[in-house]
């Protein structure tokens, strides 16, 4: 049965989420941070204010309220993940509760894929927290005739050497640790289920690479203070093995803005990158 | 004031503690479990069953219902971790509840120190769980003219090469990590905190380095099977600094019987080591 595009613009049951210092210092060590971050790993340093990168929300209210399930029934094993955006209007607290409030915002036929793009809205107290948007790659789902959606070149690096480049190791065991935020895909920890997916041994999270790049980005860009860090977004491109190593190459393109590229040696792992920041 | 002797045999406050698979989970790669040990670190790999290290019971009910208070007062930057002890009446489960209840077990005059020893008892329905036994030193609390308790040879290794010799890397963000699973004594993450006990920068937690041994007898003795770890007891005798490799020298030395050594290279961090086992 293919997927139904008259589910653009139905929504998610609203969800309510909760997260507290351990949930922030639990993601911040799944994203590779570490003992020159105390300030995102710690709660007790002398001196040091806890803070909570900005790329967190991904992780907050994981798996609860996706209307995914509106536009139709298909095989979660064909679906990656696209792109991701996460839009701050002001720093995540070290603790909180959001009503989060999600909807599909576009269905495209890809032909032989479907690709569908979804928002979350995340309010405390009333007033807007975060946005995030992403978008997910159906295999074998396109075929209705509908719009092809935006494609081309986006966010592209201008033609010179990057600004910044940022180099961060993730370890071998670096899955493990991040699951604990929220995403337990098997994909990501047993190898017989990633070997189901065609792959060798299990792949790192990609949302796990996205906040190692955003660490990359606030460390450099934004003078590790979250409250100047704006927005993000980029697309997965590649998949990565936990053990290897992430550069992000970042170009200042303009007053508060940088596009980025995250890679594994030559091979870019998240392009169309763009940061907005103070 | 001195410490107060007649507490010997006062209990602490009664405490109910709960866990669940995450906190087992967090333990777990707190103490540098990885991708060859699934079911400790994860909870959904197709055909393995989650398992519970035998020393999660060490941050069980974490600073909870202690009768270290019954000693007396003392400043706890004087306080060092001399020993530790678990015996496990049955596994752990991946989650329950049991009461913990605590006793002074015995306190001993080292002249320019104390040694005060504690015990806890860990009930799950009625029926016993595990037993802990930890000793502590306290330098500056001694001189009340009491008995200065056991001293001398114990768990001593054979004169020969170890049978077993397990090697493994600790990360230089592990105490990041291992303090999510209850102690956050800044001795361990903040280098202004380490540096004021006279420490050039942050030292693992001693039950970190315990966890790790733990681990490797546990899969070099007892077959990977928590149900065979019976009893594990050690001295502490050196700090461990994040990103050292610990490597377990073990003997086997009598019917489910071995005395272990964990060292780093040629420095001894625990002691007078034994694993009971089947």
């Amino acid at each position: 049965m293919p997927l139904d595009p008259s589910a653009v613009g139905s929504k998610g049951e609203p969800v309510e989420t909760s997260w507290n210092s351990k949930d922030a210092l639990l993601y911040a060590v799944g994203i590779g941070a570490g003992t020159d971050e105390l300030a995102f790993t710690t709660e007790n340093t002398n001196g040091v204010e806890q803070l909570v990168f900005p790329t967190f929300p991904v992780v907050l209210g994981w798996g609860k309220g996706s209307p995914m399930r509106n536009v139709g029934t298909f095989n979660p094993a064909m679906l990656v993940h696209g792109t991701q955006a996460v839009t701050l209007h002001r720093p995540i607290p070290v603790e909180g509760t959001a009503t989060l409030q999600s909807e599909i915002t576009g269905m495209y036929d890809k032909g032989k894929a479907a690709v569908v793009a979804t928002s979350t809205t995340a309010t405390m107290g009333g007033e807007p927290l975060y946005t995030t948007a992403s978008s997910v790659f159906i295999r074998g789902e396109g075929g209705w005739g509908g719009e092809r959606g935006p494609s081309g070149p986006k966010n592209e690096p201008p033609d010179r050497a990057p600004d910044h480049s940022v180099t961060y190791q993730t370890s071998p065991d670096q899955a493990l640790v991040y699951r604990l935020s929220g995403d337990r895909n098997p994909l990501h920890s047993d190898p017989s289920f990633a070997a189901a997916g065609g792959f060798d041994r299990p792949i790192l999270h990609g949302l796990c690479t996205y906040g190692f790049t955003g660490r990359a980005l606030l460390h450099t860009l934004c003078g590790s203070d979250p409250a100047r860090f704006q927005h993000i977004e980029g697309r997965f491109t590649s998949p990565v093995l936990p053990g290897e190593a992430l550069t992000i190459d970042m170009w200042e393109t303009g007053d508060g803005e940088a596009v980025f590229v995250t890679r594994v040696g030559d091979r870019a792992v998240i392009d169309q990158g763009l940061l907005r920041h103070t």
